[in-house]
């Protein structure tokens, strides 16, 4: 089979492109009314009823336009919905994954609660949008998971309607894959993708998740980086100890950490851990020519972010993502401040998270990393550890990984990957970026899987969504190019 | 003037201390009911109200005993609470310094509220005290300050109610100097005890803080380490940043915080920074000598601790009080476990006390201590700093130094130093222990002031009080056993 996007010329291209977005112009408030709704419903994987109700609210948003939606479920797992919408006559499958969980939230960080939806100005001030005539492109809708990811399902809601309003024939037919655990590591997709193999045939997955390029230019990705993430605690004395009369002597456990964590990665982002980048594959000659092309923004970043020298040595953000990563994303231990007491503390804990790149695994990655502290002297336990134990040990370091999963890249050069290139460039009429990899982890991997089906990501977000932060948002010109791009993926792919 | 305490033998010290016990004994609820009512109040240093509470309570108890008191106030200051009881035809003056206030509370951590004083057996079950005959000298009270330090007060107020009920004649003029705001560094003693510098005035104080040996013996003390807090904050991005999109280019701060903490001291109690042992006086024969006599409990800590290995390369407990420290109390920065995201946090902090030892001063280890951060480029702010100030400098770090003081050493064998040690031997009946420094930190050094004023440690708390930690506690035993001890010192000391 060989594909490519139809040979639309660029005047036709533009008759099609304005057919939808005259259909979005007239109906933007009913759209924008659509996506507060679902974003009002509060999301994190954890929060089982929370997220039934995300499910529930998008196969109805699916139903209502026809899809056939099926809720995927495991043991202990989020609902995976999934729909399918067959055009007869069409030989084409396209996938379209996106995910409806969301990282946690620190409310006390957020400007408005993170599930009750304010449209701001770029000023920042909250804006009665049901009272005006025209939304400002430039608004912005803050929310969890406003970026990351329930944007892309409004938008490819919002293409259907946009090409039946426009009486526009889908040339593919269509399967929805929404997850509902994405940001808590997939932890049991691979399991539900086993039980319902035939969910997963396609000619070609779109990821759906991710921002659009730091210069404001609509990218493609054609990987993700993989993920395992890990718990750390270590221990001082049995209970907290006036640092008076026990300090120099009581173990203190915060010096312990901060001497461990020092020895495992530098402050320039290299990883210190022998063995570590044992596994990583040298990039091919057309990533290497899509990382010279990839513009850099990194100048406009480091003024936008407050960051004088980046760590590095100097070298590239694109190219910094495709090497794998160990970012510290937590750390605590007794108080500070005013609430700061002199003790010796009982124990103190960091959180990590590492990205991978191919060929690494999670498996090689954590034996790695067990063998250093090991061989560090300390004494590893995966549960809380009791106090015989502590006693018999000097050091005792309990490890706790979360479940991961490796990294993923499509060939940049296939007819299919081609083709979508060509598509997105139609609907929005602009040159895009080709990324070798997303930096962001997602279980893509699995979507190829043995057939090696190619996964493409096509992201929608605004660079600057603050996800996985407090005041996470989406531009609302951003969700309007979605809507664009899926509505030409829908009905532009065709095969030879 | 020469200092004896009275010539008793050993059966007549023996008649007046079961004169002593005799009144405690008959009189335990209302000694106990009067220490709950204390405790009873909330008396963090920073929460005005509340130490005025204790203030006013406190001149209560010290009036109801025929004590004159006066409140010495400065600006922001908690009150100082000075007594006065003197005694006609009496040439010696014995001052008794305690301190009111406590450290913060984490009522999260506690088994019962802080301030809600309980008494417990030793299986730790509460006991309903008020409806039994007989007190058990082994149960403890449950609260914030009952070990540090509100049990000295409550022992010397039951010491001169016992005195007066046995017709035992005061032989020393008494002042009392409860202080408000110890926990926090003492900020304004100083300038305080400027204004009224005649209250200072006695041939001795003591130092009532602290707790006993802890192979549970009496123990006097005769210095203490000064001190110095330090909060550090170092920064990130300006806006937390997704792990995977900018791991490996934005600085990450947990790291850069790691990085300095690991090259400041290392993890057997080694500060690192130069200079920083310079101005460490070496210790005296008399000091030596008490040193090598101190009886060692590393073991039985060791077990009760869970430490299987303590820092300092073997050097035992004693004798690592006795030099500098550098304690790690807190750091904080992103989330942990379920909590935590994938992000590149904006900022990272860490909390630290270092001890001071002669002739260490909180000035010239603050001047170290920034010569060596900034030595390893980084950029010194002690205001939060702005993003132009970010943008500008790779390593940006704000430095907040609380106020600290020096630390002080008296004299082991002067006539003042001998004579109250033989008072206290007298009233427990038993041989004590000589410690030559408290390896906490208390402002002895202004007591002393420039007529070098002996200033003694008399601690009466067990010394697994949990204090400034949750669950802080009393023993009953360690209660009566003040009494005893002050009865003793206020009733023995003579002058030949």
């Amino acid at each position: 089979m060989h594909w490519k996007s139809s040979s639309l010329t660029v005047a036709a291209a533009g008759i099609i492109r304005e057919q939808i977005q005259a259909y979005r112009i007239s109906n933007e408030k009913q759209i924008v009314a659509e996506f507060v709704q679902l974003l009002s419903l509060p999301n994190h994987a954890s929060d089982t009823p929370d997220i039934e109700r995300n499910a529930q609210a998008i196969a109805q948003m699916l139903e209502r336009r026809g899809v056939a939606v099926r809720l995927l479920r495991g043991p202990g797992a989020a609902p995976l919905v999934y729909g399918e919408l067959r055009t007869p006559g069409v030989g084409l499958t396209l996938g379209l994954y996106a995910h409806y969980d969301g990282q946690p939230v620190d409310a006390t960080q957020w400007r408005s609660p993170p599930f009750s939806p304010v449209l701001r100005d770029a000023s920042g001030h909250a804006m009665d949008w049901q009272g005006r005539a025209h939304l400002d492109p430039e608004w912005r809708i803050y929310a969890r998971s406003a970026g990351d990811d329930k944007a892309p399902i409004e938008s490819a809601v919002a293409a259907l309607d946009a090409l039946r309003s426009a009486h526009v024939p889908l040339t593919v037919n269509v399967k929805f894959m929404f997850e509902g655990e994405e940001e808590v590591g997939s932890p049991h997709l691979e399991q539900i993708l086993k039980q319902y193999p035939e969910v997963l045939e396609a000619d070609a997955w779109l990821w759906c998740d991710g921002p659009v390029h730091q210069s404001g230019h609509m990218q493609l990705f054609f990987g993700s980086r993989g993920e395992t993430d890990l718990e750390i605690t270590v221990y001082g004395p049995a209970r907290a100890l006036h640092s008076g009369h026990y300090g120099n002597w009581a173990p203190n456990p915060i010096m312990l950490l901060t001497h461990l964590l020092d020895s495992m990665r530098d402050t320039d982002a290299k990883i210190l851990i022998p063995g570590f980048y044992d596994d990583v594959r040298a990039l091919s000659a057309a990533e290497r020519e899509a990382l010279a092309n990839t513009p850099a923004a990194d100048e406009q970043l480091k003024q936008e972010l407050a960051i004088a020298t980046p760590e590095g040595h100097g070298a590239a953000l694109a190219e910094q993502i495709l090497k794998p990563s160990m970012n510290l994303r937590g750390i605590a231990a007794g108080h500070l401040g005013p609430q700061a007491a002199n003790v010796i503390n009982t124990e103190a804990s960091a959180s990590i998270d590492f990205r991978l790149v191919p060929s690494q695994t999670p498996e090689r990655v954590q034996a790695a990393v067990e063998q250093f502290i090991a061989r560090q002297g300390w004494f590893i336990v995966h549960q809380t550890p009791d106090l015989a134990t502590r006693r018999a040990h000097s050091r005792v370091i309990k490890l706790e990984w979360g479940s991961g999963y490796p990294a993923y890249r499509a060939a940049m050069d296939s007819p299919v990957a081609l083709a979508v290139a060509s598509t997105v460039e139609q609907a929005i009429g602009d040159r895009i970026i080709k990324v070798v990899s997303l930096g962001g982890s997602a279980p893509m991997y699995l979507f190829a899987g043995k057939r090696e089906t190619p996964v493409i990501g096509v992201p929608i977000a605004n660079h600057d969504n603050n996800q996985h932060a407090a005041d996470e948002n989406l531009r609302l010109q951003n969700l309007w190019d979605g809507i664009d791009i899926y509505a030409f993926l829908f009905s532009q792919l065709k095969n030879d």
